[in-house]
């Protein structure tokens, strides 16, 4: 599998979901933190034994019952900035893996569902990524490569502790179970700041688009567990469910007042967006990501014509500055340009609809 | 004559003219200051003597060789304050007319190239409106009125100073002669301050859209004579002519810049405009104003479909706030009303528009 192949297409799990609570749950995602027992962890890890973890754990995949010829090993070392930024802005490598040095690698299927990290802060990361609230299902097609996978490797894990891992806040289950949350109502009617205290005070922690420490262009919120010890797995689960089903109610209340005391506001913002993005000529991502959430909120209250939540989700990846470049074949290319090619791609995107 | 017969329609003046240098001069105005010297000056007048001179100028102007039916006299008292204010947009009465109290009048033409107003800041201001660059007609054609005038009404003038008016800086020719220019490439590139600067340094001043001290609106501009004195009549036109052309030299330049080094940026910000006048649900009037603004460039340098210069100054028109509220029939309106009915009159008009 080359990457430039994945370029123009999105991973299964941005066609969207069965359960997408009305289309504020894009997506979810459950990571397992692994270590291996034999080896330094990463941080004290020279270049001998973080080759030895991606030799081991490679080998240990190639046992495993997934259908092999999915399956794609990429170094992240031989692999180009452009490249390696590529993947991040498709979810299947973390920030992490994107920029620290070192030996390190990524294994993932064609559908990307699945992303095995390897040498990121721990020795593996196992992701798994789900279209809707697919919480369970998601979790459940984790755990069995992981049980698979424990079968060759001897994962670090004590009786008292559960998991052990590099960072103290992942030891226990060493997992996290988030989901992708569009809630622009709650943004608009500013009950947004409300919401996330109450979601901080039940341990649960709220980061933007592109996880830790990021904004949350176009109204999407990553919501995930803060805890992972001294729980269950499936505790997590069910916790991180009731808050999704207990925002949704919130942004589709939000959404039902604005359509009843706000609509004008509503209607003007939703098409104003249609609009820029059926004619600009230059568009920044940050201003793109906020045209497609008007664009997602207005198709979901049928103000504008029928747009999918698939295709919106690929506009929103491909309209992304590594996507732009890639499918333009140009490891370098000046803002500007970005900007016009992005404006170009959603132009035509959005003409296509009828009216 | 109705206020309101008017309010669906522009004055000639606005339908464009046949010298509007590439469409960069919309229109132009005479102005001339008057007084009786019969009577004391308006800012020395009691109740009495501002009667006496509306009576007076009104018979004189029942007089004069002018299509009877088309001349009609308005008490400013009688009208209400949309109104007066709806008279203001469409520049047939001052702002010192509208706002200041006292019996006062204003008499103009139902094509609204002539307007005569009585007990403004002088007796008696003259006033007529041509469209594009037609100084040199308009001021013939006011001359002429003037002259009418002069045979009924005994001006206040001596053989050393000219005319005598209120303010020093009408004493003289008491005239005053501009063209309504409208020139966004200087203001993109931002050349407009030096531009400004030079048109200053020859003694020409430069307002925004509604004449001292406003805002330049959609890159609209009034440039016009500062010196009434010791200069006749025609140098006055001849020097305000000789700038109009300058700078549509010079905006014509900037605009070549544009398409040569940023048509991008341009294209942009027309085709932006175009967009949110086809969609938006709320515009206010300065937004309304600016997207006119790069209608009208667009229009003039081929980047969008045509639309004639008399269609968009009828649209600038038509979207003021009294406008909009008289054409509703409507004597209160809260702005965000207006702003719904403004985004609905230039969708409308923008739709027609084959794309």
């Amino acid at each position: 599998m080359k990457i430039t192949e994945l370029s123009q297409n999105c991973g299964e799990w941005l066609r969207g979901g069965k359960n997408d609570h009305a289309g504020v749950v894009l997506s979810c995602r459950v990571r397992l933190a692994r270590n291996l027992s034999a080896f330094n962890f990463v941080a004290r890890a020279d270049d001998a034994g973080r080759l030895a973890v991606l030799k081991t754990v490679r080998e240990a995949v190639a046992t495993i019952n997934f259908p092999a010829t999915e399956l794609a090993y990429f170094d992240l070392e031989q692999l180009s900035d452009l490249e390696r930024v590529f993947l991040l802005e498709r979810h299947l490598i973390s920030r992490e893996l994107t920029d620290k040095p070192g030996a390190r690698g990524v294994i993932f299927d064609r559908q990307e569902k699945l992303s095995l990290m390897i040498n990121e802060e721990d020795h593996l990361r196992l992701q798994a990524l789900g279209g809707g609230e697919q919480l369970r299902e998601t979790y459940d097609f984790l755990s069995k490569i992981d049980d698979d996978l424990s079968n060759f490797l001897d994962f670090a894990w004590t009786p008292d502790l559960g998991y052990l891992t590099a960072c103290p806040s992942n030891v226990g289950t060493g997992m996290r179970v988030s989901a992708m949350l569009h809630l622009p109502a709650l943004t608009i009617t500013k009950h947004i700041e409300k919401v996330f205290r109450l979601v901080t005070e039940l341990h649960l922690a709220v980061r933007g688009y592109y996880g830790e420490g990021t904004k949350a262009d176009g109204d999407l919120f990553q919501v995930s567990n803060q805890i992972t010890l001294g729980r269950q797995e499936s505790e997590l689960i069910d916790d991180l469910a009731a808050m999704i089903n207990q925002l949704t109610d919130f942004e589709l209340k939000a959404r039902d007042f604005l359509w009843q005391e706000r609509r004008l506001e509503l209607e003007d913002r939703v098409w104003r967006s249609w609009a820029v993005l059926r004619e600009a000529r230059l568009i920044k991502a940050e201003e793109a990501m906020f045209h497609l959430s008007s664009l997602r909120l207005g198709a979901a209250m049928r103000i504008i014509p029928p747009i999918s939540p698939a295709a919106l989700n690929c506009w929103l990846l491909l309209c992304q500055p590594a996507h732009l470049q890639v499918n333009a074949g140009r490891a370098e290319m000046p803002a500007p340009e970005r900007d016009a090619l992005r404006a170009s791609m959603l132009r035509k995107q959005l003409n296509a609809i009828k009216n």
